[in-house]
């Protein structure tokens, strides 16, 4: 797996910083779940089959453990027995997490998610949180441009078996089909939809379903003209509804889309589920995603709690960043460095050194014992903006000069304003 | 392995950004190396025995691989064929780390560690500073009272050999025995020094040798009377003078003490050994520990570096940050709360609930549908200091009622200074 070099983690730090910000803000605690869950724990949200898709090992005393592959289900697993926290729960994290799959483009083996769930309320305004935590995460770096696609997972249920779709196992296949739309094409859909024998008039029903986006309040106009009895997506409609009023009261239901085309491919979701994209990017794939699963927590534990969710990759986030160009300018490493024309002098720097360092500057000097030339060398190897050579002539006024590295230009100050000009100095 | 509660978590990301506050006034730089490493690279370091210490695996291509037990390693790893950057490479991180041992009191199966390294300077003025990072880190968490206790390993060494022993086995077993001091009692290490046929004059030596401690000046003078003409006895005097004078200009020789009796176990280290204590607590054992290891970047790469590096447990220092009581007042989870009387109220609470949050105020709301009694009750059951109740007067008035939960006062406030009053609350 692979090493997080300076500038990266400059930026990762940056970000965890950013997230940290607006998780909080909402009222949210940050926790983390364990790095190692029983490999049943994990298998009880996904199948057996993710096994194949993991870290897992037996310990020393026989049982099978597995590294973590998200963060929900820990959040879920942290929660499940926890009758003393008073409903709702309000968790959130930031961690490393292990898949074993191919490297693609922006997936990596280990990778870090944000993860932000709400445990105890099964009300759209509890979704409507979560889709404001994503939204705000993206406004907080600088992705002004996002655009969040909703849908209801009750509400795909109910058409797919109003067009025909009976058994629990076809609905669970069809709705994987209709999760690969932005990464394949309507030929390639159909054809998957025929090998599970649904014919084509409900093939072309589905289709024309899940084309239906546009703005929330459009979206749902639409909908009031299927004429579907079903009580599940009556009460899918009346959640929508909910949630758009609620999005227009957290001011952020310009930048949403109701989608059908989303339903998340996850066996788990039963309830309104989004994913959101940077709208300069959206071939990067989705920025985050989520939903609600009322049912998972009772799989961990005693506490049966409706729970919804939303959940990011930093790495993709961060190709986003780079990509508009948004990190702040990177302050790597020290922001002065503080030579000296001979080694008789080293404690002299040293003084200095520990004087800017306790007033918070970045400081660096000569570890090497090396001549005055081959230190000016070595600042100008790295991105240190600023110098200063000490000689005795420097010591004895106690004035130095600063140089700028990038244009060479020089100012002379004194020891006792030099903290208060590298402050205020970019 | 165990979860992060919401509280040990909202205290360790305090200790997370001090110890990253100091890091970077020096000049380090945040890198994290691959959480995973291959089984070969570990036992480079510390010798096939590790693989029962540790979590490894096997993966799917036949690949022995381990989950890191320690952040050095992996540094060493990063930097070793990087002849790219310019030296010293000064790499410091924060992470997590797998060992496979009994938990016991201040030892968990997975813990974090922060890591601070130098490569590429072989001057004790190196290992002055990375000795001052860990003490920076304490002081800057609020543990004004450290101590730390320095050695060289090479004195250690040539002393060894000066009163008989002679044997490199015998001499990293006799290291071993030191290194116990503070964890047994003279009795039982005299016995284990026997069962290595060392005989008692010698014995009697290397506890007068070992004994010998206090401020460094004064034990430099002490050392000056033995006798040794080895030359790396009086190569690792003249490192100790130069660490000391280094030390009193970075103004951090008060709070260290030369120990001769601190040796590292561990096998890597070849020159100034140090570790940092919390003065009032010292039982609880060093808070941070390291030293000089010259030849283990051999080990991982062509690029053959001296290094020397400070590291220590987060767990441990939170256990002496704990007893201090040097925690910052917990803001966890939201500052205010905003009530409604009745439903119909919801949409106009998140308007306010979100320029409450567009300012940057943690604020939390009914995300249940429930009726205002039990609205507060939840408040009650939760660390949240304010309560606004928001009802049809408070609408029209634009005036709020701001109650204190610790202790019932309200303030009448108006929606526009809401923000500004809040900010400046406790």
């Amino acid at each position: 797996m692979r090493d997080v070099e300076a500038q990266e983690m400059h930026r990762r730090l940056w970000v965890y910083d950013r997230i940290r910000e607006v998780v909080c803000r909402h009222g949210f605690e940050m926790v983390e779940p364990s790095t190692v869950e029983n490999l049943e724990t994990l298998e009880a949200k996904s199948g057996a089959g993710i096994r194949n898709e993991i870290y897992w090992f037996k310990d020393k005393g026989g049982r099978d453990l597995g590294l973590r592959f998200d963060l929900t289900v820990g959040l879920a697993r942290m929660v499940a027995n926890r009758y003393d926290l008073p409903e709702p729960i309000k968790f959130a994290t930031i961690g490393g997490n292990w898949r074993y799959d191919e490297p693609q483009f922006a997936r990596y083996r280990y990778f870090t998610q944000w993860d932000v769930e709400v445990f105890g309320s099964d009300s759209p305004i509890a979704d409507a949180e979560v889709i404001c935590v994503g939204a705000g995460i993206l406004e907080n770096v600088g992705l002004k441009e996002s655009i969040i696609r909703i849908s209801n997972r009750k509400l795909a249920e109910a058409y797919l078996k109003h067009v025909g779709i009976d058994s629990q196992q076809k609905l669970e296949q069809s709705l994987r089909i209709i999760d690969k739309i932005r990464k394949a094409d309507r030929q390639q859909l159909e054809k998957e939809f025929r090998t599970l024998n649904i014919d084509d008039k409900a093939v072309e029903a589905i289709f024309s379903y899940i084309s239906l986006n546009g703005s929330p309040r459009a979206v749902l106009d639409q909908l009031a003209n299927f004429s579907l009895s079903e009580m599940d997506w009556r009460k899918a409609i009346e959640e929508l509804e909910t949630l758009a009023d609620a999005l227009a009261a957290f001011g952020r239901l310009n930048g949403c889309i109701y989608d059908m085309s989303i339903v998340r491919g996850i066996g788990y979701y039963d309830g309104i589920v989004f994913e959101g994209y940077d709208r300069e990017g959206e071939d990067v794939g989705s920025i985050f995603g989520g939903g609600r699963y009322d049912k998972l927590c009772k799989i961990y534990g005693k506490r049966d709690m409706p729970a919804t969710g939303v959940a990011g990759g930093v790495e993709r986030l961060m190709i986003s960043l780079e990509r508009a160009g948004l990190y702040p300018k990177a302050e790597l490493g020290a922001k002065v460095f503080i030579a000296t024309v001979e080694p008789s002098l080293k404690l002299e720097a040293i003084r200095l050194v520990q004087t800017l360092r306790d007033n918070g500057i970045a400081t660096d000097f000569d570890l090497k014992g090396r001549a005055l030339g081959k230190q000016i060398e070595y600042v100008n190897s790295t991105k240190i903006p600023y110098l200063v050579v000490l000689g005795q002539k420097e010591i004895q006024s106690k004035v130095v000069k600063l140089k700028q590295m990038s244009n060479g230009t020089e100012i002379e100050i004194p020891f006792s304003s030099l903290v208060e000009k590298l402050r205020v100095l970019d």
